[in-house]
């Protein structure tokens, strides 16, 4: 059966930046360490005036068909996955094709678009239809553009309006990929939960420590459901495991929950009982349900200090938050930042070759919720991809904001009002949003 | 290769009427044949005070897994389609999941579940990402669950009041399948177009010139491109081509130019232009493309009378729009209320074994704008699973409204509008919409 996977990726990030510590825990009276140590985050990227999810996303496509070649003949399918549409009816896909039609000969009269919607998940799902569709047999000899794009902004004042970010992360699924193969096996958590929505409103509702318990529930379902179909996953068969990041902080508990489970029965669990004195507790060790979760948090908190365990999250979770703390969630590209932060991470420590064959667990999630565990095996062209990326310069180019300037370029943003901003930086070779049509439809220019 | 395809329909309407002749009409002060002739529609159906987009989906969705026999257990997927949602991040289908965990044991932890958006294309792309998956050897056994549910309400006043319509389809999507396997053919034709969208806004902006010219331009050439994978389509191949239906009036044109292009150098060509005197115009036998455009309209006016056109027409179209005509447009599930009305028609006929194997030509349209067309062969269960559906008792209880009622059930359903309103019908074994949650959040319980 012919691979079918990753073979392209590009990033694009708001070109402004908010300093988590150095700009916002000072107005906010917050101790800085809060946002750093507590959330794991230094940084959100932010929109300029002119940036929304339909130029992030198109100049996260643009750079990544110049770079591989692709017109757009070669395209049958743009899915885009988004929870900041702008319109009830008409995708955010065929805003991004307008764009991308204004510059390329041809056009993608030829190509499905689509646009996905559950939360931060919808990201992962474009890419499974763009799996299936061409497992189906349907694609024709094309490739899928499947695009993840957000401005994953809260109501000021709100607990979560530290963790804002806003980017694009653009990715070919293809035959015969470059970067990573993707299983056939998936698992599934998913259930109909109340822990963050945006009924009829731009901002989220959230309720925090629900979306905390939910996360770590779902997730657990989905890798048991993953093991049921694939076998049991243990520490050896994983090189990462990039996770959804609302911020990095979540990601770290959820590590902690992988590992005791991908450990249980296995030598490892036996190696740390050596270390920490103890094994996992069983439930039918316990009287009660209550005793049992009681001992399991008395078993977490050791096995946080043991060597193993931190030995494995600094080599298979940490590196994967490496972009996140200075993006911020990018909602639908978030989990996608988290592959690229273990990509450039095994290509820093100057593994090549031998990296070709190795695992990535990937775990997304959606707030209401849902989480899809899948496994990816790293292809040859895996190296050359990611060393490509140019997310570094974009990175150390943004524009770091004053509060105030955070504040007016958070107005901008926001649909509720109508505000006259000044752009903070200039654009150049890109596409920029530039007013409304006669429907109130919005319009896209490319500036040279 | 198995087949894959619609296993199980079943179709739910608002359970309130809107007769436009009788109530809209001298209302509006129009000539009733203004819809009746010209429209080509009778009556719109409304949602009751306590129906939305999830309570339609939910007691088709219920309704089929009771009429099969089917557990939570057994459903892999479950996907929404709508133009009509009212939370930005958590989609319709966790809903429906809620709903219908209500009443059956056990539950859809294991489903994946998503919401796909594309103005009324959106029902057939998820019946596609479900065909997909099971292809790709992806569902584990399972079938999928596809809703199309749609709130179909214009702004009071605008032109496409008359249109309006509301209700759900929901289809079970499986290998060897009851009723059609699908095409792995499939055309498109896709290009960014504003015709019709909702920038923020709950009711539709359309510039209703433009976008018939769109829905005829895509449909041309989706129908190229499945030509150019599948082979020329000819009259003979198809029993029914079942089109989505703004209204019945539109696919009136849409008959005519799909007939003009599949009997294009066929015989029926030359047995029509014995009768009219001429044979289609062919470009280049014209100076100008106008002179060409030109010869083609006046070809196509006499091609309306000709009477092979009128009996095809008749045999192949005029049944798929029977539902349409007393519903209205249903977005998502306009396609597949013709579909529905084209099988119905042939079990009226008296069809049955005979019709197995025979061909629908299905035309999924949705402004922004994508057409799809695929083929659809029918199955030796098709008749069994028709005859069960109850839409004519619906239709036959459905609460006709005085105009006054109509405005307040209206106001019901404009987001922007917080009025109470007596229920105009009895809920009775359904699903039901009780109200608001702590977070905002749509509630729902089943009556008995």
């Amino acid at each position: 059966m012919t691979a079918v996977g990753i073979d392209a990726i590009e990033i694009r990030t708001g070109k402004l930046r908010l300093d988590l510590p150095n700009t916002f825990a000072p107005k906010k009276g917050e101790d800085p360490e809060k946002y750093t140590k507590g959330l794991g985050l230094e940084a959100s990227s932010f929109p300029d005036v002119y940036e929304d999810i339909v130029t992030m996303g198109a100049n996260a496509a643009k750079r990544l068909m110049d770079r591989k070649g692709i017109a757009p003949e070669d395209v049958g399918r743009i899915d885009v996955a988004t929870e900041s549409a702008f319109d009830h009816a008409k995708p955010v896909s065929t805003y991004i094709a307008g764009c991308l039609e204004q510059v390329y000969d041809g056009d993608f009269r030829h190509a499905n678009k689509g646009e996905r919607k559950f939360a931060c998940v919808a990201g992962t799902q474009a890419i499974d239809d763009a799996y299936n569709w061409i497992r189906a047999g349907r694609n024709r000899g094309r490739s899928a553009l499947v695009i993840a794009t957000d401005t994953a902004l809260y109501e000021r004042g709100d607990p979560g309006e530290a963790t804002q970010g806003a980017g694009a992360v653009a990715m070919l699924v293809d035959e015969d990929p470059s970067i990573v193969e993707l299983s056939t096996d998936q698992g599934y958590g998913s259930m109909d939960e109340t822990d963050f929505l945006k009924p009829n409103q731009q901002f989220p509702s959230v309720d925090g420590k629900r979306s905390v318990q939910v996360y770590l529930s779902r997730m657990r379902e989905a890798l048991e459901d993953y093991e049921a179909v694939a076998g049991p996953v243990g520490v050896e068969d994983v090189s990462y495991a990039p996770f959804h990041t609302p911020f990095p902080g979540m990601v770290r508990k959820a590590g902690l929950f992988a590992y005791r489970h991908i450990t249980r029965d296995s030598p490892v669990e036996d190696e740390i009982a050596a270390a920490i004195g103890r094994r996992q507790p069983r439930e039918d060790e316990y009287d009660s349900r209550e005793a049992y979760e009681e001992a399991i948090r008395e078993y977490m908190d050791e096995l946080k200090g043991a060597e193993q365990y931190r030995e494995w999250y600094a080599e298979t979770i940490e590196p994967t938050l490496e972009l996140s703390r200075v993006v911020g969630n990018w909602y639908t590209g978030s989990v996608h930042l988290a592959r690229a932060s273990a990509l450039r991470h095994a290509a820093a420590r100057g593994l090549d070759s031998e990296f070709v064959g190795r695992r990535l667990l990937v775990g997304s999630y959606g707030s209401g919720a849902q989480a899809e565990i899948h496994a990816e095996t790293v292809r040859d062209g895996w190296r050359e991809e990611i060393e490509a990326l140019d997310i570094d310069d974009q990175l150390e180019s943004r524009y770091d904001l004053a509060f105030e300037e955070y504040e007016q370029v958070h107005d901008v943003h926001d649909f509720d009002k109508s505000v006259e901003v000044e752009e903070l930086t200039a654009p150049e070779a890109e596409f920029v949003f530039t007013g409304w049509g006669r429907m109130n439809e919005r319009t896209y220019e490319y500036v040279e």
